[in-house]
């Protein structure tokens, strides 16, 4: 069975290595010239809202997914009437729309830092009258890895029209989120997978919580159980959230929630729709990878078990590569190159790291935090 | 950095897989128009002893290495004197021919059964008078999965002159090994890595012993840790054996060498100068694959731990393909087809199974051997 999928970068490149040992074959729909995708399958290089380009994609296919939420909800809607597409259309769209997404978790039950939306100047005075303390105005739409924000600290305890406007006016002017800053000791995401029912396999399953850390709002480093848990009692709360959310959904697929640790608890920051890169530990860590997942999910092939190998951890290569012998001679470590040429700000790979337990995975993460340098 | 493989079945698929994350492309030698490993990388169609196809292949390539021991010992020369083909030529001229493999053996000091070699009739006679017993009648060039053997169950206590004719007549009256039958208990194989130094790196390490277990001459099944060496003594004497080899043959990548576990010990049978069949557990129930570490040895990125995740076994699929949502629902399942259309005879993949301990395992392989037919 061939699979399409919408995007053709490292997501894309990880399910092709995942799913070619399934006995998958891979299509992708990809602008870009050289894509990381590339080395796995087939690539139809056309724009995400090309209508020829959509139909070459779609040709002879019965089952397609993305890798990239930003595809437009309008070339998703037509793929999903002419093909299966998972994840449903439903939950791009609400994904790729900050204040959907922050309403559709207040509205499940999900806790969500106060928010309000800014789509014309004069939303803004009823904004300042919602919210409080610091906040951070972010586009509703195609913002990652910290671009498309600005934070607002106010000089009085509310932010004043004149700060927020300021905002505004740096993001472009542009339908915005508002929110209030939430105050965490950790960031966490939890990473699930449901499936259509497919024999005696369950429908639904969850990673172990992974604790995050972000440099210059790109992912810097996960570990996996989180560390931040070890009771288990945020696994078991972010685990019931998730679960609620992809039911309401209709969700197949691997789906993944950031949420804030706080002193009142678990605070849902945003959902991708799509593996992420918060998961990569999965690779070496896990039984079975979130990429292998995610594919039998949406193919009706079954979740493989989602335990951890002992304690896994991640750390992102961007702009510069290490020497990879030296990475390599670290014990438990893995590499995961992109094929991507090392620009700066630009993820062009990772590492996991994997080891019996905790501490002998301090011990590793540490010698490899060393040899890791950004540009 | 773009590693050739010469021959592109699964083998080649598989270190395709391997490699890509490492950040290598791949470029393959292949005859055939469908290859297993072509979704995996570019592929040079051509035969292996066409002198354009093997410009064209090695055109800027750096390093070579090979997928399949029945590449002619002159292209690989020819290839060696352009690039760094490893593993050496001279083992894979030894590995093409049992006569001088089992000689190589015996002069290193692993112990191999009686034989003698046919080439022209005129041999028969010495080769009767040299041995006793049941024998096997071998072509000295490619055999595989027991192709190219004949039996001789001698009426006397020795083989008569007759009977080994008629089966060197049988064999086409090739040049032939007359080999002593081995009365064994067990078949077992070691499964080896030896990379040029790299930084802290070992130079050399090896697997668990695995046992195998035959069918119509087709490997069935493996397991690892071999289950007949519960005392670790066989895997000590393998160790021995497969790092002598080794050494003298300047090696450098994956090796195995199957043998037969007799009442005087090991005996060695054959040695491949490649990644195996044997060692496909290594994917998904060893901290490093046989596929990730050959390439890890050949292109100097040192040596990945080799040491097992519990208990692993294999099973091949030939000729039929089970239902993959039946194979993935017994635990520690993991499947990986080679995308080949079954045809009788014809291995299409393998089931990896892995499981905390061995009593754990027999009862996910017991299901697994009820559901996998061959044809």
């Amino acid at each position: 069975m061939k699979i399409g999928v919408v995007g053709g970068g490292q997501l894309g490149r990880m399910l092709g290595l995942a799913g070619i040992p399934l006995g998958f074959q891979f299509r992708f729909l990809e602008p870009s010239a050289q894509c990381p995708a590339g080395q796995l399958g087939e690539v139809v290089r056309t724009p995400f809202d090309d209508q020829d380009g959509m139909e070459r994609f779609a040709q002879d296919l019965s089952l397609a997914t993305y890798e990239f939420e930003n595809v437009p909800v309008e070339s998703a809607r037509w793929l999903s009437q002419r093909l299966r597409l998972d994840p449903s259309v439903r939950a791009l769209a609400i994904a790729q729309d900050r204040i959907a997404e922050k309403t559709t978790f207040r509205e499940l039950g999900i806790p969500v830092q106060r928010f309000a939306s800014i789509s014309i100047a004069g939303d803004i005075d009823a904004a300042c009258a919602a919210l409080s303390g610091a906040c951070v105005l972010k586009t509703r739409r195609m913002g990652y890895d910290g671009k498309g924000q600005a934070v607002i600290r106010p000089a009085g305890t509310v932010p004043s029209h004149a700060e927020v406007l300021l905002a505004w006016e740096s993001l472009g002017k542009v339908p915005c989120i508002l929110e209030e800053f939430v105050n965490f000791s950790a960031e966490v995401s939890m990473i699930a997978v449901r499936a259509r029912a497919a024999g005696a396999h369950a429908e639904f399953a969850c990673y172990p919580l992974v604790q995050n850390d972000h440099r210059s709002g790109i992912l810097w480093r996960s570990r996996a159980p989180a560390p931040c848990d070890a009771d288990g009692g945020l696994t078991t709360t972010a685990r019931d959230y998730i679960k609620r959310l992809m039911e309401s959904l209709d969700y197949f697929g691997v789906m993944a929630v950031e949420f804030f640790v706080t002193s009142r608890g678990l605070v849902a920051n945003e959902m991708a729709p799509r593996v992420h890169n918060s998961g990569h530990w999965t690779i070496d860590g896990a039984t079975t990878s979130q990429f292998e997942n995610h594919l039998r999910a949406i193919a009706g092939l079954g979740i493989g078990p989602t335990e951890p190998r002992g304690a896994s951890a991640m750390i992102n290569l961007v702009g510069r590569m290490p020497i990879s012998a030296q990475v390599l001679e670290i014990p438990g470590a893995h590499l995961h190159l992109y094929g991507k040429s090392p620009r700066s700000g630009r993820k062009i790979g990772h590492v996991t790291l994997n080891a019996p337990d905790e501490s002998q995975l301090a011990d590793s993460l540490a010698r490899l935090e060393r040899l890791v340098e950004w540009a």
